[in-house]
This record gives C-alpha cells, structure tokens and sequence, in this order.
C-alpha cells in the first residue's frame, strides 16, 4: 500500500513536470512567433525599396540569435556565479533533468526539462534585438547590422540578463523586472539608440530649415499584421515568465499576467488613439499600432501584482508617453523609422518606474538604479561595437545606395517588382 | 498515511485545476488570434482606399470591446440573477479562486481561474465586433462606429449573452447555443443589419438600371491569411466552449469538437467551391473564403454532438447556403462588403436550426425562440443606437470623403502610398 | 482506504490522458496553421498574374486533404493488418476511448484520445500535399491540381505512410522517420517531381540560348511572413511527434525537440546565408528562406537523438544544399517556382541519411530503403495519375492563359487589382 502511494506521488511530480514543460514550450514558440512580429511590423513601416532587406535582417538575426546564445550567451547568462562567469563553455545547454532528481528532489527540484527554459530563453535574446533592427532601418548596411547581432546576442544582451534573471547584483539590489521590460525591450532600445546616434537621420528627413517630413511605410496591413502578431505573442513572453503554472496559486498567477497584458495593450491603443486624435485631429494609425506595444512593453515590467484596471491605467499612460516621445525624438532629429526608441526605451523606463505602483516589494530608487546599470551597460557597450564597425568596415550604406534603396544593392531583389510606382 | 493520501489527493485536484486554467487562456490567446484574422479579411476585401480606415477600425475595436467587457460587460453577463442586473458594478472581475476553495468545494468547487474565464469571455465580444465592422465597410464614419462599439461591447451583447450562458431564460428555455452560433456570430450579424441599412450601399454598387458592380477587394493574400487565421482561431473559439479537458470524457469531447470544426470548415471550402464553379464557372476564392468560414459559424452551435461526417454536412450545407445568402442580399441591394451579414448571419441561423439534428436535448422550437429572441435584441438595440447617432454626428461619410477614400480624410495616411494605380 | 488510492491512482491516469490529449491537439492545431504557411510563401514567390489561382489552390487542397482523409485516407494509414486494406471503410474514424479501457488497459491502453490522434494526423496530409502546390505553380490547370488532390490525400499518401508509421514493412526494416521528413516531405516531393517533368518549365524560364531567367515572386513579405509560419507550426509537426508528453522522460524529449526544431532552422538560415553570399555577392532572401525551410525539413527526420548543436549542423548542411539544388535543377531545366522539390525532396534525404550519425537504432541500409520505396511509390503513383490527367482533362493551361496569368481566366478576380504595374 505504502509503495503504491509513493509511486502515485512520484507519477504526480511527473505529471506536473510535464505540464509545466509544456507550458513552457507553448509560451516559448508563442514568442518564437513574436520575431515574424516584428518582421511585419518593420517591413510595412519602411519605404517598398529597404523591404527586402528588412526582412532579411529579421529573419536572419532571430537565427543568429538563437546560434550565439546557444553557441555562449545561455551560459553566460545562467551560469552559476561559483564557477566563473564562463564556467561551461562549449558544454552548450548541459545536461537534461533525471527522472530521480526530479521526484527525489524535495524543493530544489528541476521541476521543468532544461531544455524548455533553453527554449524560453534563446527566443527573448531574439526579441531584444529584432528591437535593434527597426531604429536603424533604410540606412544602415545588412554586414555590419548582421556582425552587431553576433556580438549583442551572444555577450552584451546576456551580461545585462545576468546581472537580473542569473542571480547578478540587480535582483540582490531589489531591482524587479517580471518578463523584461528593462532586461529585454530597454536593452534593445538603448543598442538602437547607440547605433542610431552614430548613424544619423534618413536622407530627407529633417530638411535644413528644420522642417520635419513624414516618410510614410509602404504597407499598413502588414504593420497591423505585425502588431497583432506581438500582442499573441506577448501572452507567451509575460505569461511564460511566471515559470510554473502547476498548482492553483501559480495557474491563478498566470491568469492574471494574461488578463493584465491584455488590458494595457488595448488601454495603450485607446489611449494612443486619443491623444493622437487631440494633436493631429486624425486617427492615425500608425500611433495606435505604437500605443499597443507601448502597453504591452510598460506591462511587461510587472504584469502580475496589479488589478486588470491598474494594468489598464499603466498600458494607456504608456500609451500617452509613446506619442510624445515619438514627437520628441523627432525634434531632437533622431530619426527613428519604426518607432523603436520610443516604444521600447521611454516606455520601459515608464513601466520599470510604475512596478512599485502595485508591488510592494519594489523600491523606486532600485527601479531607477537598475535602468540606469541596463541602459548604461547596453548602451556603452553598444557604442563601443558600433564605433567600431564605422571605422572599420561602416555602417552607413553610400547615398546612391540609400537613394536606390538596399533591396536591390544589398540583396539583389525587390519585394515588390511588380508595384512599382 | 491517510495524511499523505490526503495531500496527494489536494495536489491531484490542483494540478488538474491547472491544467484546465491553461487550457483555457491557450484557447483565449487563440480566439484573441481571431481579431487579426478580421482585420485581415476585411483589409484584404475593400479597397486600398479604405484599408488604413479598416485597420483602425478592427484593432480600436478590440481594444474598446476589451475595455467595456472589463467595465461592465462581464458584470452584466454573468452576474448572478438574485444580486440584480449590476450586481458588482465596479468590482470588475472579482476575486480569485482560493486554494481551499479548489480543494475542499466538493462538486460545485471552481475547477479553472477565474482570470482565465474573463480572458475566454473577453476575447468573445471582440469576435462579435468584429463582424459589424465588415458589412459597414468603406462609407461609414469611424467615430460613429466607434462610439458603437461602446455600446454594443459594454450592453447589447452582454445581455443577450446573459440570457443563454448566464443562466438566463433562454438557457431555462431549452435554447442550445454550444460556442455562440447565435450568441456571438448572429448577434453580430443583427448589428451590422441594422447598420447597413440605416447607412445604404457604396456608391456605384448598385447602378439605377439594376445591375449590380462587383467591388473587388485590394488584396486576396491578405483575405486568404484572414481566412486562415479565424480557422485556426476557431479551435479556440469551439474548443474552449467545452470549459472543461481533465478527464478521459472532457478530453475526448474537446478532442471531438476540434475535429467537427475542421470538417466543417473543410467542407464549407468544397462545397462554395462547387456552388460557385457551377453558377458562375470560375473557382470564386472570395466564396471559397467565405465557405470555409460558413462551415465554421455553421457548426459553431453544436461542434461536439456530430460525427465528424454529420458536421462535414452541416458546413458543407453553410457552404452552398452561403453563396446564395450573398446573391440574395445583393439582390435586396443590402451592401455588405465582405459578405459578413451572410457568413455570420444567415448561417448562424442554419447551424442553430440543425442542433437537434445530432442532439437529442434540443428542440426545434427552443432554437426558433432563441434565434428569434438574439436576433430581435440585438437588431431592435442596435437600430436605435445607430439611428441615434445618425441624427447626431451622422454615421455616413460625405460623398467627397467617399471617392477619396476614408484613409486620408479620416487617418492622414494612405495603406499603400507607393502602389497607387 | 484503498478505494480512495485507486481512485486517485484512476484520477491522475485521466488527467495524463487529458494533458497527453491536450498537447496533441495544440501540436496538431500549429500544423493546420502551416497550411497557412505554404499558402503565404507560395503567394509570395509567384507572380501577381497567378497569386489568386495559387490561394486557391492552397486552401482548396487543405479542405480536400482534410475531407479525404477523414472519408478513406486515416483507414488506410493506420488500420489494423489483419483487418484487411480496408477494415473499416466507411466507419469513419472509429469509436472514442472509454473511460474504463483507459484506466484499466495496463501498457497497451490508450493514453490519449483517438479523435486527437485522427487530427493530429490529418494535417500531416495536408502538408505533404502544400508541397506539391508550389512546384507545379504558375502553369497547371486548376481542375486537374485539384482532382490529382483528391488521390494523393486519399490514397497515395496514406499507402506509403502505413507502410511506416501503420506498421508496415518499412517499419519493420528499421526505416527511421521521426517526423515525417519521408513520409511527408519527400513524398510531397515526389509526386511534384512527377508533375513537373510532365508538365514542362514556364514560359520564358529557360531560353533557347541557355539562359535561365529569374522569375521574380510579387511579395516577399508574404514569403518570408510564410516561412515564419512554418518555422512556428513545425513545433507541432515535429513537436507532436513524440506522440505522448506526461512524464518526465517523455516532457524532456519533447523539449529536446523544440530546441533541436529550433536550432537546426537557424543554422539553415545562416547557411544559406553564406553560401549565397559568397555564389552571388547578394544576401539572398529567397535562398535564406529556402535555408530555413531546409533546416526544417533535415531535422525532421530524427529531431530528437541529436544534441542542439548536432542538430544545427544537420541543419546548416541542408541550408547549403538547398542553395546547391535549386541551382542543379535549375541547370537540368525542372521548373520548380518555390523551391519545393530542393526544400522538400532533396533536403529531406539527407535528412534520413543523416539519422544514423545520431541514432543508433537506424541504419543507413535501412534508410536508403526507405528512401527508395516511398520515393519510388510515390512518385511512379504520382506520374500516372498526372498522365491520366494530362491524357484526359489536360493538365497544362493554354499559352494564352499563361500568358495573362491563372488568376482572371481560373478565378475570374486579380489578387491585387489596384496594384498593376
């Protein structure tokens, strides 16, 4: 009898194994599903000529991200700080969880596969940088961006990771970051801003009288497109970062990051829409599709502790603060095609700063000290590689390049040759 | 011993808790899948001179449905009938589920968050919505449809929602509505009516000798991706209405409801195909589209009683119905751009009528009466409110506005500036 | 107190079978969405004269694969030798499990619900039959596609796929197909071969002096947005395939097979990248989309036994052959529009070539069989149902219709009448 049980106790520990897994699993391929996300949202927001190329760099640093973290960046990561910050290089994503480890375990057991939170956490790195890959859109040349995401996956977007989510300084300082919005969107945000910085504005962008001309995207749908896309996604990226839903707390958890993630997308657009509606007197679209993303990036900081209405109220202040910063990049001539800076730089910063709001166990001052150590390490390290590919082999296409558009200089197609106007 | 039998039977009803909470926001985040499919059908069916106008309206719409539901919607739908009609006005979605409340509740203990319920519900009403905002295409003004959008999503179909899954009197009366065949689909369908004909036809659709012009939508690829979108969104819709996966009888009947609902798509896309090859000798893809989604709002009313040959007749049956319902309306000059009044009105009414066909606890009369009853409400409730606002703001663009296309009188910017013809 | 231990004992083996059911039917719901998926690539890389013909083609395929399969296609696959060919023709897909067999059954019970083995299964064929549309595009009579549809899903594919998977021969051999890189890939592969070489290259493709024209695609957003699909819905195609997930060693090998999925589409992208990059000095998007389509395919074969970074050099190896064989066949004149015959067919070889380096169980005598048989049953099945078309109806539209695209004289719409050059 006695055996019996303990044998339907070890069962019950696997069964809830497996669920947790795949839990994870799901969450994860919902933000694999994030990088065709920004895909599309990048590639209707940039002129038909740079479409191609767009698509290129988003497809091609969500492979390369995915290689570098599981070539170093996962181990630097989640190393354990005992064994040196490189302590299994080349050992790759280690050894998968026994069976007796995970019964016999007590608390510290593994209670998910190994390979699931490789899984979860290879595809965040990706989200990071498909951030990068708008800032920089219609001007910067495909090699250096591609060399960049090498570098930004493989060390710089792990170091910062560390220092929060392995264990590192930051979380031992209280600074408290759910599912990334300081970690994931702001790091993307501040390696965008270094690059844009040394890369200057658009040809025609900021005329010399200081007039500002709009260069509308070349496909609204699939910008749309793209932004739902995000929105799906953002279910895995926050609801997975609860990291177990076995029990009825953590499935009520859960539930909550989901119900929370999606009532500050939908304040964001409302509130975006509105404001928008106020300065231009239009329903501009492109503001609403930012709104959305600005509520789900000013969420993302703390999805869980605040009531659905709280969560509302965070999503659509976000969705105020994207518009004018949009503005105001504007002014100060950093030219920014897809909106990026301003959706996942100020608007983190916003939500890094509103976690204490609804939790009790976030302090203002290390919120301000955490943003200050990711942007800081971010954006300086950012820097430092992008100056370097300027003086070496540049980031800047040529103008007759620019002009011309770097689908067909680049790589050689047209997105659309048939369309041509 | 009893002690840990005890524990281990309280970890088994947690766990199943679990799985059930996770089952539904899976199926949440599918049907939440489904805005995009609407806003991707409809873009791809009006023309590029309405398409950013079309877009704003589907993703404004979804976050206001989402809002209102959480204001007061779910209130309204699922109060209890002894606190009155607004019963926690105000306490939004309530507390959640404790611990001992799961394990010690015996039958009537909660089995799933109540988080995870809200999300299921919320993304609902936007399904709903969504419906209106593709029959009023391309001569409606957007902020007439969006002040209805508050009224619909916050009153109209909460209540009628209230009187069939709210354990209102139509569920007393027999009325089988299994994932909303009726509740969700047709209630849409009756608002858009009595939109489209307070509102008219576009001009030039129907000429003053009788002969009707085809409109041909700007883009099919992104109306087949919608297509393809709400098929698989609907795996959520449908299979998420079971409420329940944590045994052998709940697993099976989800499993059954996933398989009738793609047989009927499947064979709502064979037999448009076949009705419209043998009317017009062409393989009609926008038939084809519309069959699919017919064979899906078909067996939408009753996805689990059928074999999956019996829901392959009852979408195929949606399919051919379909096709004539366009013709018919056209033929009454009731403009509906992209046929949805057909899809989710006229079928919804098949798929409620054929229930007894395979479930012996409905009746014919109890389904008559419910499809009356909705239809009725939500027609009746929605002509007031869209004569309301005629009278006031006006819910017809100009004529000018018309022939420039609502993108850029209402939105300032085009959906496709560089492939003008 | 016993009674109450084999009741929980009973419990957590329903719970198991709703988790193992669960998982099926969310893996078999991501590969209905690659139906999606080849509908976008195959849209993207025609031209806009034939976009409408080829969604149609897609969607219609996927309805018929879907209806035949339920109508004779699973009966073949997987019933029961003793049975006969055709045991249960007509009874559909057999009775649900019960609750008692499920519990009471021991090691042969089942552990999951038939219907969601039955879904799970049906859009395998359906994928298998994606394949075919691409190759054959631009130039095939509509009718006869359709028509050679309903055999390949009926028949075709499901003799070679009982041959594996129903316990047939080649299982018996120790052919080795985890997924279906054979099964699926190749034999999709194969009957398109089949058509091709009967069919004849396109118009203008291959000039009388030897020059090889590039035929643009009209949309390589919707190409690349496809790809993006796949790369999503192969977690469920190679995902599910474990075929069960509830408990530890089962969860982490499906873990395993993301990660694996994961790392070899990457590798595939970076691949071709290179290999593109150094043939024709252009960062190739087309050849980069096609590497991460190889990279999928190559895995497919055995994504479980190898380690992520084996699995990534499975996956590069097929990103620089894919670049290899579209260039080969292009020198041997076989027309193949998207690739599919190189992604499909000759990546997946050296897929099930390269199982042995990884598994020990297979053999690469074993493999090489496999190949033969099921490439040689399905294409010499394929050719002659194509030649009977071809002998008949015809299966090559007329010069003239060529010429002004499928897209008016099939369908009798343009898929984007306001974007003509």
């Amino acid at each position: 009898m006695e055996s019996i049980v303990s044998e339907l106790s070890a069962d019950l520990t696997q069964l809830r194994y497996a669920l947790d897994t795949f839990y994870f699993l799901i969450c994860g391929a919902l933000v694999m599903w994030m990088a065709a996300g920004f895909a599309m949202l990048e590639a209707g927001l940039v002129r038909a000529k740079n479409t191609t190329e767009i698509l290129t760099k988003n497809i091609s640093l969500y492979a390369i991200a995915c290689t570098m973290y599981l070539l170093c960046g996962y181990e630097i990561m989640y190393s354990s700080p005992e064994g040196g910050i490189f302590p299994n290089f080349g050992s790759l994503i280690g050894a998968e969880n026994e069976v007796d480890a995970v019964i016999g375990g007590g608390d510290d057991a593994p209670y998910y596969s190994a390979r699931s939170d490789f899984f979860f956490q290879v595809v965040f790195v990706a989200t990071a940088m498909s951030i990068v890959s708008g800032a920089v859109a219609e001007r910067m040349k495909l090699t250096s961006f591609l060399l960049f995401t090498v570098v930004m996956t493989a060390v710089i977007y792990p170091v910062s990771g560390y220092w929060t989510w392995g264990s590192g300084f930051l979380s031992e300082a209280g600074f408290s970051d759910f599912a990334g919005s300081g970690i994931v969107h702001m790091a993307g945000a501040a390696a965008a801003l270094a690059g844009v910085l040394l890369l200057g504005a658009r040809k025609g962008k900021y005329a010399a009288n200081g007039k500002i001309n709009a260069i509308p995207g070349a496909n609204l749908p699939l910008a749309t497109l793209g932004t739902f896309i995000l929105w799906l996604g953002w279910f895995g990226f926050n609801g997975g970062s609860e990291l177990k839903l076995s029990d009825v707390g953590e499935a009520n958890a859960v539930a909550q990051v989901f119900v929370n993630t999606n009532a500050a997308a939908a304040a964001g657009v409302i509130a975006a829409l509105l404001t928008a509606k106020l300065l231009f007197n239009k329903t501009d679209l492109t503001m609403i599709l930012n709104g959305a993303l600005a509520g789900l990036v000013a969420i993302t900081a703390d999805p869980l502790s605040a009531t659905a209405l709280s969560s509302a109220f965070i999503g659509a202040v976000g969705g105020v603060l994207v518009v004018f910063a949009i503005i105001g990049l504007d002014k100060l001539r950093i030219d920014d095609p897809v909106g990026a800076i301003s959706v996942h730089g100020v608007v983190a910063i916003w939500g890094l700063l509103a976690v204490p709001l609804n939790n009790a166990d976030a302090t203002l001052s290390a919120q301000l000290y955490g943003i200050v150590v990711i942007f800081g390490w971010c954006f300086g390290a950012s820097l430092v590689i992008w100056k370097l590919l300027q003086v070496t082999i540049g980031i800047r296409v040529s103008e007759e390049e620019e002009f011309l558009g770097s689908d067909i200089v680049e790589c050689g197609m047209d997105a659309y040759p048939e369309f041509k106007s």
